[in-house]
Parts: structure tokens; C-alpha cells; sequence
């Protein structure tokens, strides 16, 4: 099943200045999607894309939305062929963080890393899937592979859907690939078939026109933040983090005995985990259970409560108005709506005068963890990095996914390249030829296995 | 019992106009305590009071804190006779709001009405009282008349004790009169015998070093915001306002029958206290609970909780920490030290790895109702404004009264002159010279009344 193994060898070698050279360019451009001043960094990086994918012998377009435009890049092979579209992001995060030893922006090379803003989330893992198509091309492998590059995922890829409704420009292949993940740990390959779905709401309590003192009205008066702080409690034991909300479990799936077995065999270690989050304390210690409650089971988050006084020390006012901030990250099959149905109808018994308001709800997103797809995909990573990797789950959510499942209704697996260490969302940020070569090898090999299907 | 009533009211006729222009004086000096700009404002106010002092024949001295100085006044008959200590303040709360319709600092008269921020509270009420004490002094009352004119009450009083440890300069009188307090409603005039206490309290909760991305450990991390909900809500009731923890009530001493008698008559309406600090419901509609509660009940407020995302929306983040800020009423006999030590052991038990901070506290205040003073007091204000007053409490705490009471073991009692609509605190606020008249003539009866008992 093994595909011309020393010729992609020494192509990879061969390409490794190029690829370092090309990598560079590409975090030089500070294309930080949130930051409005970004706005020309962003057209820029677009065309360097094109320039990039036509470099490659592909045929690429800009696709233009309300928002960024998305890049796509085609190397077609022939009708009576199957199809592929690699799905990468060209935006980054911010990189603020004072604790940055470089320049973020300025491309930096460290024997085998690659430093910069955006190196490994996502600019080196789609690079990767580059060098990898052009290969497949030049080899003759009887496949139709596509890029769909988009640039807007760090801002919840708001316009997706839009580029998705370019039919013409941006046709449904037979299947997606997502590079946009990471290993549980190096040398632990690691497939993600899962992302958790997110469900925000605000519970917006108003008692009163204005703050007042307490010793005026305070006995007499609501209290709406205590009122808020009731309506959390009854929604969440705080201790345990089940969610105590009627119907919320109904209708989770979870995890299966083999989902769970990968899950342990991963690489994950709950000492790591810990530190690399810099957690004191966590809700369990037992590997097993944090697994199945950070991948594969749904939350409750309190993640802030505004009104009263927010300043140092305390100010005895009675407060006028309250709103708590939470969001549910939900699991396969929850369903966002119906959830936030039961929320609402909960609140309503508990504590009428709260309005309840949702700012945003994706769905969760179940993978393919077995069958000719799963397998090829594992048989492509043994090759890449020599060793067989096991299927686990993301915690968190990826907004395009969830628009690809439902626009396109076509198998959607995740090849990652990252590594923890690798510091995605982080200050020194980096990506390495380790996973870079590696990945380009499993591309090709997956590439090769998807054009005898 | 009444003293040369038409003397009396020929003078207070006659000083009109002085006193107008006095006040008017008084007020466009902006003595905000709380606005460190106001600096020297605070030193022209005090001048300003010694200057009216001394005018008025009264031995005057300036006495200098850590923070802005309070003035004294003494008006001396004889070392065989009583005496008694006026207290006022001369400090102002801040006048931003911006609903004010003339300038807050340029004095304004308007028919009866004496306008600009400090008019009710308390610059007019002082003046009343300097006014009386003339008339007092040159009527030949056998009184030695003392004021105590604070500089910081606004603020709490910091320095209040440094203040009264001058004892030579202020020299404890055999009693005290405040006059810094609000009837319940025009034409029923209330004298307060009672205050609140106050324990403040953080509740401090770490669980992490910074805010994580709720994908990547939601579940597993704990939520610090959810796990101070939950011992808010473990302290309080939140819809009926009970406080839950153990030993909490022990020590309260109810109001007494003929207490809540006077409070319902005290002109007090729930509509208009509602309407008053613009609440839109309340914890009750029956004004028996409610002036319960509000002037003789404990409570437990939540002020704020600090920590996580505050800005507009929903930031998926779990926190690192929260704090949450609260108060406590006290009512007699309840002692801050002992409910502080209660409510630390209950969160021990509840979650340990909370850490509780107080920032102040303030012992409750049971005033005099009965006896020669309070007897003294209803009379004198009977003749100045034509209704025996009842006894009702202050929802609130004065700091400079605790530290009074600790000090100088005197009895206190309170002749507040201010009405509700005078708008302590508020914008457009303003003094009348009914209150003022009636003030007068009342502090000169009470004058006349001590100086025979």
C-alpha cells in the first residue's frame, strides 16, 4: 500500500530550503484576522497564496466574500477521478503577549523550527499539503486534489458559508481532509474524529434603573447579581461540573469502549495537561475521566458576571441589573437548539424575569473513526512519522467544519500536523521540518490511497 | 416647656437672609472629600466654617488629620452647666451626574428652595444648628454648646478617631445630637435611633494562572466564577434575601412592638419607595416587612464578582479566578468580629480553597427612644414643626457615630432636617427653609430642654 517511498524521500529532502524559504514569506505577513489595521496583510497574503498554488502547477482563484477571501487551488487530474479538498487557514491569532523572544512577524529559523506567528496554526501545515499535492501531480496519482484556504477561522469564519455557495469556483469534492489540529503529544499521532459543539447564552436580570446604596434599600430591595448567581447554581453543580438542567444529558452519545482505549493510548498525561494550561487544581485526576470530560462530554462554563461594581474593593450599592455570561460545549448528538429550548424553559421556572440570549451556537461534529477513509488516513500517518496513530476528539469547536458537514454532506477527516509544544494561540509559536516532512510523506501516501478507491 | 417662642421666630424671620447668604456661600465651595482635585477646596471650607464660627461668637479651631481637618465650635456658658455636641459635616459627595440642571456648585434659590450639591447634606442642616446656637447663647441658655463639623464623612470617616483624640480641643460633651439623617416624608418628622452595621467581604478563588480556551479544558478545569456562585448562593437566598449560614441571626434583637408601630406611621409608602430609587420590584409590598428589612433586618449583599470576561458578549474562556464582593447589615446586638469568623468557617467547610478578606466593618448602632433626652428631643421638635416625631431607624451606617459611641460613651441622638425629595446624594439636590425655620427652632428648644435636665 506503500507509494514510491524513496522518490518522495528525496523530493522531500530536495524541497526543505524552498519549503523553509516559502514558510517564511508567508508568516512575514501578519494576517491577523481580527485586527481591522490587518485588512491589506490580509489581501496580501491571498495573493502570495495564488502566486503559490500557480507556482505549484495549480489552478487557484480568489474567492471573495463580504469579509476575507478565501483562496482555492486546484490540480486537476481527470473526471473519471476521485476528489479531494484540503481545508487550511491563512489568518492567525494575535501576538501580543509580552513574552515573545522574537519579533513575532519576523521569520525565524532555529535548526529544525520555525518560528513566527502563525508557523504551525496553520500556514506551515498547509505549505505541507503543498508540496505534498504538487508531488502527487507530478507522480500521476489519478486524483483531483483541491486546497481551500480560508481567512477567516480565527474569527469563527464568519463568511464560510459564502464561499461554499461559489459552486463553480468551489465544487464539493468526494471528500475533505482538515489540517488544522494537534497531536495529544510528539511522536503520538494523533486523529482527531470529533469536535465538540458550543452553545453561548447571556441571562440578562434588571431589578432596578440605577445602583443603590445599600443601606437604603438593601433587605428590600432584589438583588439581581445573587439572583444570577442562583440561576448559574441551579444550572451547573459547580463542584462536580454536571449540568443540572433537565434533559440537558438526553440525547449525548458517548464515547465508545474503543474511542475511550484510544483516548488513554494517546500520549495524553494529566501532569502535562496541568502544566501546559497552568492549572492548579482540576475537577478529577484520573486520565480516563478528564479525557472523556475535556473530548467527549458536554459543559457548562461560567465565564464572567457584569453589573455592580467591578473595581477594587467593595462597593456597597444594590445593583441594578445583572448579566451572566455562559456557554455549553456540546457533544454528538446534542442538538444547540433544542438545548437552548430546555434552557430557557428551566429559567423560565426558576426565575421568570431573566431574559435569556444566545449569541451563537455550532454543532457538534462527529468523524469517521473506522472504514476505508479512517484506514487509509491511518495507514498514511504509520508511513509519514512510523508509527500508527490512535482517533481522539477535540474539545473545542471549528466553525468551518460544521458549515463543510452541512453544506457538503461528505466524509470530513482531520490530519494535523501540530504539536503541544508547538505553542498554537501562544506566544513562540513554531513549527518543525519533523512534522513538516513527516506530513508531506502521509499527504502523499493518503493522496495515493484516496486515488485507488 | 417651650422657650420665648416669639422671640424665637422674630429671629429666625430677621436672620433669613443672612442665612441664605451664608449657605449660599457654603455651597459653591466644592468640598468633594472623595475627588483628591478638590484639595484645596477642602482647606477654603474649613476656613470658611471658622470664620462663620467665630462671627457667630463662638471660640472656633481648626484640627488637623491625616486627611482634611474637622472644625470645632464652643460656645462656653459656665463649667457648672451641661453640655452637648452638635455633629455635622462639611464634606459633599461628588456631583457628576448628569441630570443636574443648574451648575451643582453655583448656589441657586428658587422661592423656598436652596439649591446646589451639599445644600441638604449636611451644609444646611450645620448651619441650622449655628444659627440655634446663637440665638441659644444670647437668649442666656445654660448650656455649654459645642459643634464637631467632620471633614471626611463621605469618605467613612477615616480619621474621625485621630479627630477625637484631641482631647483638649474636643472635649467630650455629656451628649451628642446628629444631624445628619432624612425623614421618611415631608411633615412627618422622624428622629432615628438606630443604624446598621456593615462586614464587607471578598471572596478570593484561584484555580489557575490565566484564562484558558474552554475547548481545550472545559470539563476538567474548574470554573472559579461558578464555584463563587455557588458560595454565594450557599450564604444567601437569593429571592427571599435570608442569609443561610449557621449562626448568622443568633444574636439579632428584633425590633420592638412599639419600634414597628412608630415605623408604620412614620409616613413611610411603598410606592414611593419604589419610585424613590427607581426599583422595579421588591423582595415585599407589605411596608411592615418591608421597613423591617430595610432599616432592622441583617442582609447579605452581592456587590460584583471581578474576574473572567466583563466586556459585551460571550468570550469562551474558563477563568483563572473571581472574587466576589459582598456586605453584610448588621442590627443590634450582632457583633461584625463574631459574624466575619461565622461566615469564614461556613466557606472552609463549603470550599476550602476560597480565601475570605474583609475590608472594614462597622458595629450597629441602637440609639435612645426612651428616657429624658429622647422625651427632650420629640418636644423640641414638636415646637419647631407643629408634629411629635416618631423614632425610626437608618438602613445605613455612619461611620463617625460608631466611633463616637466608642470613644466618648455619651448618649447620641440624631435631628436629621433633610426630606426625602431634598435629594441626598442625587442630583439637583436641595435644602428648604421650612426644615431650615423649623430646624431652628427646634435645636433651640432641645437646647433649652438639656440645659435644664
Amino acid at each position: 500500500m506503500t507509494f514510491q517511498d524513496s522518490r518522495i524521500r528525496t523530493y522531500i529532502q530536495e524541497q526543505r530550503p524552498t519549503f523553509e524559504d516559502m514558510l517564511g514569506q508567508m508568516v512575514e505577513i501578519p494576517s491577523v484576522s481580527s485586527d481591522p489595521d490587518k485588512a491589506s496583510d490580509m489581501q496580501k497574503m491571498a495573493k502570495l497564496a495564488v502566486d503559490y498554488l500557480e507556482e505549484f502547477g495549480a489552478r487557484a482563484a480568489i474567492v471573495k466574500t463580504k469579509g476575507y477571501p478565501s483562496v482555492v487551488g486546484e490540480w486537476w487530474a481527470g473526471r473519471q477521478y476521485p476528489s479531494v479538498t484540503i481545508y487550511n487557514h491563512l489568518d492567525v491569532q494575535p501576538a501580543l503577549e509580552p513574552e515573545w523572544r522574537q519579533p513575532p512577524f519576523a521569520f525565524y529559523k532555529d535548526g529544525n523550527r520555525y518560528c513566527g506567528r502563525g508557523a504551525t496554526d496553520d500556514k506551515g501545515p498547509a505549505l505541507t499539503a503543498l508540496f505534498a499535492a504538487r508531488f502527487a501531480r507530478e507522480a500521476g496519482i489519478p486524483l483531483n486534489i483541491r486546497v481551500l484556504w480560508e481567512s477567516e477561522e480565527e474569527i469563527g469564519s464568519p463568511n464560510f458559508l459564502e464561499v461554499l455557495h461559489n459552486r463553480k469556483t468551489v465544487p464539493a469534492s468526494d471528500s475533505v481532509l482538515v489540517s488544522d489540529t494537534i497531536w495529544v503529544a510528539k511522536n503520538r499521532p494523533a486523529l482527531s474524529c470529533g469536535l465538540r459543539g458550543l452553545l453561548t447564552a447571556r441571562f440578562v436580570l434588571r431589578t432596578g434603573e440605577t445602583d443603590v446604596h445599600s443601606g437604603l434599600v438593601g433587605g428590600g430591595a432584589r438583588n439581581p447579581l445573587a439572583e444570577l448567581c442562583d440561576a448559574a447554581v441551579s444550572c451547573l453543580d459547580a463542584k462536580t461540573g454536571r449540568v443540572k438542567f433537565p434533559g440537558f444529558y438526553d440525547d449525548v452519545v458517548p464515547p465508545t469502549r474503543t474511542e475511550m482505549k484510544d483516548f488513554v493510548t494517546s500520549g495524553f498525561q494529566v501532569r502535562r495537561f496541568k502544566e501546559a494550561y497552568q492549572l492548579r487544581s482540576l475537577r478529577t485526576s484520573d486520565p480516563k475521566d478528564l479525557l472523556k470530560r475535556i473530548w467527549a462530554w458536554p459543559t457548562f462554563e461560567i465565564h464572567g458576571l457584569t453589573g455592580g461594581h467591578t473595581g477594587p474593593g467593595v462597593k456597597t450599592i444594590v445593583p441594578a441589573w445583572g448579566e451572566l455570561k455562559v456557554s455549553m460545549r456540546l457533544v454528538p448528538n446534542q442538538n444547540p437548539q433544542k438545548i437552548f429550548r430546555l434552557l430557557k424553559k428551566h429559567l423560565r421556572e426558576r426565575n421568570p424575569d431573566i431574559e435569556v440570549i444566545s449569541d451563537g451556537a455550532l454543532e457538534p461534529f462527529r468523524g469517521i473513526s473506522e472504514g476505508l477513509y479512517a484506514e487509509a488516513l491511518q495507514d498514511a500517518i504509520e508511513q509519514g512519522f512510523g508509527r500508527r496513530p490512535v482517533f481522539v476528539r477535540e474539545g473545542g469547536s471549528i466553525g468551518a467544519v460544521a458549515t463543510l458537514q452541512r453544506t457538503w454532506k461528505v466524509p470530513i477527516l482531520f490530519m494535523g500536523l501540530s504539536l503541544p509544544e508547538h505553542g498554537y494561540h501562544a506566544p513562540n509559536e513554531y513549527f518543525d521540518w519533523g512534522q513538516g516532512s513527516g506530513g508531506m510523506h502521509a499527504f502523499v501516501e493518503y493522496f495515493h490511497a484516496l486515488s485507488r478507491m
